[in-house]
């Protein structure tokens, strides 16, 4: 039944109080306790959530893939269709309804994207080498290559996704459109949203006939939660986004295990602009508005939120810095997803205002309303304070800080000396006009080095969800460089390969059969369907 | 000139002694040392070959793919021609000279292989999602990805494979091949081996007009060489062969620096062999004969040599150790790769011995002329023993031994309750009759969740190198279970994806270009080229 939340779990298809402590979300626009308490799990409750997933995985990986599909578009328009979600979503997250519809509809479409990607099967990846049992001096075999589920996947919900990265999010829907059962931690800001959408997953799984430990939903403010479930031998992966120290954790634990598993965590990012002079001289006004535009999207809390522009320091500086300083005055301050990231945001700016050499340039006003408010807040330095500060200002801040760093540009490789004291990040952005190609060139291939996502003539925030995006990047923004949380490649980091060799026909895996058609496969070295 | 050894290490071009302490390769069949005396590489010196790594990575990532490849046959081409090289990994090893020129083949063959993969080009991965400016309420990016190399790789030479996967073998090609810079810690048993290829890899750098850092080796006989290389900021990942103990040293390590890195080792396996009542009852003797040949193939110190076999009890299984007894107690007694080891082995073909209810089924005749001999040994012994003295039996001896477990079978899936008992897998191999066919099914599914490759009817040695191979598994076979590092999917091992969004088509790389014909590509959702 919609709409009437009870303070529940879910462990494999049977709504369940946890049996611990009680919380509950905070509306951080008010300060005030939402109904109704969510006692937390225990470990033995989090162990057989974890324990009915690993049951689960040999019949749910052995599904067809229109069944994983239709479950997926059955998540999906459950999620559009409900009628409390919208609602509870804004008082747990302080997030504006026009931006939870556009949440919503990216996480459906998300599930949908990757029901497509089931149907397709080009994730597969098979290959298949005949064999030549006439090769001299040996045979040779044949051998045939396709990715199979890794098994049960640890989820964690992100405090500033609480849809489309949450409990049926883009880790949720690519575990399990690869065929692995998954475990949902709850993000405990808002565990009646979790709720809402953890009953229409175990709704969905019910309706499709899957074994229950597909899905399991547990809940729980302490990190001990989230560690009993990381390391439950069943789980065999983990998808996080949050914060660097959480995300480190959870890595350690994971590392420690008898058997260790990887851990996708998705953390800190400033997503470093550089400002070219041919760009600084055409388009200062532009792109100071749609650098504030950028910042200010969901009150800075996004992982690609801009907070670092390097500049050519002049009057081409001063102008961006004007128009981005407008912008910023007369935006209204915006509401952090809960108090304690207020309080963190603070902290943050703090740091940043109490670096001798940062000037604040602008500040929105504060909303006397809210009791979480988001102030959001340009700094502008030079060069040798940014360099001296390095470590207080290339750490991200969660929330709408930028920092503008003016550098100046006697040689046309200015920016050469800076990438150095950066970390890895998710994006990497430049401005540039034709006469700065030159030095764009040199400059986009060392980028490249840096981060997972190179961006021009645009802003970092806004993530397309398709087969060429990649949301990931170098350490630390990410734990796994080589992997995307984001698009459809995110379903690869709960595959693993399994070679065939010498299987019979009949006995092979149907998608890796001599007379399967109509799937792209790479046989004897060429790709054909 | 080729043939002078002179006891040097190679640092981005120059040839050089390391200025520690000298150590001596041991010729395992005398037990004499050979000249010259290897002289180990300082820290210094090793970071002194990492930086150069470091430094040349953007110049040869630039370059082409045909410069690549042409500079990978050259490396080939160079192997196969070298007059001395078979003698000294002879003297080194104890491995026959028939069977260093098959290495010698493979290792050649693979670094062709790599070539062609290069001048392929599907490794890139390449998508492209074209934008769409009308696109309501926002417009679409143009967003296109691409692999990219990870950066300097350190490569440590393995002792059983002293071409194929030591200084030119299948990491250092795949690395090279992908664009990246690298850096061999040549295996301490075979340096003279490492010297001659060592030089033959710096010859063809220079003979390419690559930068000098593009290739360095390092020895040293101690630990400290090898985590002095791994834990170098300038590298980003390691491609190991060896013990567990050593595997999980330096991933550790690599796990504890400032900027964590991927390690892929490739490590302990017991290739697990199940013979369905079918099979034993049709093939016994051909089965028992087949298994001591793959067992007794390099005498045992192969990653997949057969180190375990389930076999229901009864009047075949009888059958099946007779015809391995007899194979095994004709077969003459090999030589170890180096005096360690031979002890090594000793202590563990001594351990299975003490176990009660172990019983020696035959043993190969000690060739008394060598002074690190194996001989293979074959044990045998009942489920119940097995069981009780698990972790004593599934402990991988790296040499020839195979434990045949007899094991009731009331039921037809007397296997099942034995998985669970087992680790991750490189192979895991089964041997089936038609009459078998029902429970293989079942068999075949649940060996896919625990080893890397699986063979029907034949044995796990001799890895075939294409498209298709895995030699990769779940912990503890592998520290990287969605990898390979055989076949060409080795490559994607020192890959990372960048997206590139919004970027104008001349600032490109060119394979990401509209224009660019002839490279499989993933073009809005389509494959083609």
């Amino acid at each position: 039944m919609a709409g009437a939340l009870t303070g529940s779990m879910f462990l494999a298809g049977e709504q369940v109080a946890g049996l611990g402590e009680p919380f509950h979300a905070i509306n951080p626009a008010t300060g005030h306790a939402l109904d109704p308490g969510y006692p937390a799990a225990t470990s033995t409750q989090v162990a057989a959530a974890a324990s009915a997933a690993g049951e689960a995985f040999a019949a749910y990986r052995s599904t067809t893939p229109q069944v994983r599909a239709t479950f997926l578009r059955s998540i999906a328009d459950r999620i559009d269709a409900d009628p409390e979600l919208v609602d509870r979503v804004h008082a747990e997250t302080g997030i504006l309804p026009e931006r939870i519809v556009m949440e919503r509809a990216r996480t459906s479409n998300q599930l949908r994207l990757f029901a497509d990607v089931v149907n397709e099967g080009s994730y597969l990846g098979v290959r298949i080498d005949h064999g030549d049992t006439e090769r001299r001096p040996l045979p040779k075999p044949d051998l045939r290559h396709r990715f199979i589920p890794v098994g049960p996947v640890a989820v964690f919900g992100a405090s500033n996704f609480p849809l489309a990265f949450s409990v049926a999010g883009g880790d949720t829907a690519s575990a399990l459109a690869a065929g692995c059962p998954v475990v949902v931690k709850a993000h405990e800001a808002h565990p009646g949203t979790s709720e809402i959408v953890g009953r229409i997953i175990a709704e969905a799984v019910a309706e499709q006939g899957l074994p229950a430990g597909t899905f399991s939903l547990v809940t729980g403010p302490a990190p001990e939660v989230g560690l009993a479930l990381v390391t439950h031998p069943a789980i065999r992966a983990v998808g996080f986004t949050g914060s660097r120290r959480a995300g480190l954790a959870l890595t350690t634990a994971a590392q420690n295990r008898a058997v260790p598993i990887p851990v996708y965590a998705e953390m800190a990012s400033i997503n470093p602009i550089f400002v070219l002079p041919g760009a600084a001289a055409a388009r200062a006004g532009q792109i100071g508005t749609g650098l504030v535009a950028s910042a200010l999207s969901a009150s800075g809390q996004l992982c690609t939120s801009p907070g670092l522009v390097f500049l050519p320091e002049g009057p081409d500086a001063d102008a961006l810095v004007v128009a981005a300083a407008a912008a910023i005055a007369n935006a209204p301050s915006g509401c952090m997803l809960t108090p304690g990231i207020a309080t963190s945001f603070e902290a943050g700016v703090a740091r940043f205002a109490a670096v001798p050499g940062v000037r604040p340039v602008a500040r929105a006003t504060p909303d006397p309303s809210l009791t979480s408010p988001c102030t959001p807040t340009l700094f502008e330095t030079d060069l040798a304070t940014f360099r001296d500060h390095l470590a207080d200002l290339t750490v991200e801040v969660f929330g709408s800080v930028t920092l503008i760093v003016r550098v100046p540009n006697e040689t046309a490789d200015w920016w050469a000396t800076l990438l150095p004291l950066l970390e890895g990040q998710l994006t990497a952005t430049i401005h540039i006009e034709p006469t700065d190609r030159e030095h764009a060139i040199d400059l986009l291939a060392a980028l490249e080095v840096l981060a997972g996502r190179i961006i021009v003539n645009g802003f970092p925030t806004g993530v397309e969800v398709n087969d060429a995006v990649i949301h990931g990047g170098p350490y630390p923004a990410t734990t796994a460089p080589a992997t995307t949380s984001v698009g459809t490649r995110a379903i690869e980091r709960f595959l693993r390969p399994v070679a065939y060799q010498d299987v019979p026909g009949d006995l092979l895996p149907v998608e890796l059969r001599d007379e399967t058609t109509g799937l792209w496969r790479r046989v004897d070295g060429t790709f054909t369907r």
